[in-house]
């Protein structure tokens, strides 16, 4: 027996990794888990309030899979203003015998490249196919991500950058052309008013007004992950033809949908599993709103550390 | 910024631990315990019914000190009548940047050193101090390791050894030889008249009667960490004097204070704080029967990570 564990960085796993594999790995782990195919206990939380930090450790399994994973994520903000230091790493345990296989100190990376994946999946597949101008609320590492990686899968023609901070919407905007994408910074309404919209912030008040969607947008969540956040506003699910959530339970927790349910304005079992989406082609009228609240589910990272370290350690 | 993650084999641990060490940070951790200067959030717990196993993670933190702990920890059973595997590892984690500073890849033998060091300081402080008997249930790593730190705090003069398999009983009283402490296997209710007794069974029916325990006798629970577990039976609770809880909710929960409270044996409040009992000099009249139930808390594993890393990495 070996004595020591491997642990793999970031750089490591960069070599590692390819788009078409996250894709894959976050697709197969949505299906999985919309039919109930995963494993995802409830995650354990720390709250650290004089360094206004927080650690969340998240475990999740796709059932009869060889490994599952224990994700430990720290987020500290030192002052106001200044930028969060987010630490992390996986832990990847053989479910035959629970041995330890290996640490990925992705330093969260792993979980900003599911989480991209995750929105472009679920907002590909149920935006219209002729929609072709996206909508971007916040400017953080998530908003140029989840940009990036839809435009991995679909062509888009113009992004809306929409953050409070004009000089970080037209960094933002920047490091899109960057990547060759087109995009400028936008006001509320205007970035509301694009063909398909993913949100990506940490409010705790909508961010956009319902009545400035129009018909036929496809509007994806991202930002809500605790029950005080909440990024869209419940009169939009109101208006939903379908509503899409990556997990029923932790959505209606802590998700907007979650907000939407308790405000009367959508049922409790409105809600279709992401995954469900993903696996079967469906009608989608081109004048439909359509809704997805995506809150983070324990099963993709377990999918993608899988396999990751299937190439790292073959 | 460093790239690489310390990791620390247990070699290394090893070299860097004293039981001065293990038996300080357990005391100061009780006793920050039971004065509310800890945080323990309620643990992740994951099954693996095909593989009999399960995955703990519990997290802990004595508030202000500048590390928290983050450790995993896996039990496999490969089949009836092998041994257990058992596999884990500490995170110890900055309590004011969320950094994480490193791995101890322990094994779980910080965990196996503070869960003996604890009963051992507990036994301690409750026995009547003309006490040297000892009576251990169970034959495991855990039962030898709370006779030989008692041993470091306390004269032993015999150990009776009761396990249900007279083979392993017979090992274990070798094995506690060989560290020099007299001992012999015994019957359960041999066991049962000693002067102190320590349990540390899996047991889910109690191994002792409590009519066999003799007046002036110190009981510790160590066994018993999930509500289908129990040790000790409720009426040994009702006849004792005074009953010390390493954690009170926790006990209640899945402990033996737990069975004995739902049986009506004893009062949900009849318990006082392991870690009180450990501070102050206390009142215990030679004929009363002392029990105490130790569940097991994080805060023990946040400050002894947190010694052993400052040793590691001053």
């Amino acid at each position: 027996m070996t004595t020591t564990l491997p642990v793999f960085d970031l750089a490591a796993i960069e070599t590692a990794v390819t788009p078409e594999m996250i894709l894959e790995s976050v697709r197969n782990a949505l299906i999985a888990h919309a039919e109930g195919r995963t494993s995802v206990p409830p995650p354990l939380h720390m709250d650290f309030p004089k360094a206004n930090g927080d650690c969340h450790v998240k475990a999740g399994w796709i059932t009869d899979a060889t490994d599952f994973t224990v994700k430990i994520a720290t987020g500290f903000r030192p002052g106001l203003g200044m930028p969060s230091n987010h630490h992390g790493l996986v832990c990847v345990i053989s479910a035959h015998t629970g041995r330890l296989r290996a640490i990925l100190n992705d330093r969260g990376m792993l979980t900003a490249w599911r989480t991209a994946a995750a929105g472009a999946l679920v907002t590909h597949a149920m935006a219209r196919s002729t929609a072709l101008t996206l909508g971007l609320f916040g400017t953080g590492e998530q908003a140029c991500l989840q940009a990036v990686w839809l435009a991995k899968l679909r062509p888009v023609s113009q992004i809306l950058v929409h953050g409070r901070n004009l000089h970080n919407a037209a960094a933002l905007c920047e490091e899109l052309h960057r990547s060759g994408l087109p995009a400028r910074p936008a006001s509320a309404q205007q970035a509301a008013g694009a063909d398909m919209i993913i949100t990506t912030t940490p409010a705790t008040a909508p961010v956009l007004n319902a009545a400035d969607v129009p018909e036929g947008t496809h509007v994806t969540g991202i930002g809500t992950d605790m029950p005080h956040k909440n990024e869209l506003p419940p009169a939009l699910f109101h208006r939903a033809r379908l509503i899409a959530t990556d997990d029923h339970a932790q959505c209606l927790h802590h998700g907007d949908f979650g907000h939407a349910v308790r405000a009367g304005a959508t049922a409790q079992d409105s809600d279709t599993a992401a995954g469900l989406l993903l696996k079967t082609p469906f009608d989608r009228p081109d004048t439909a709103i359509t809704v997805a609240d995506l809150t983070g589910v324990g099963a993709l990272d377990a999918a993608l550390a899988a396999a990751v370290l299937n190439r790292l350690m073959p």
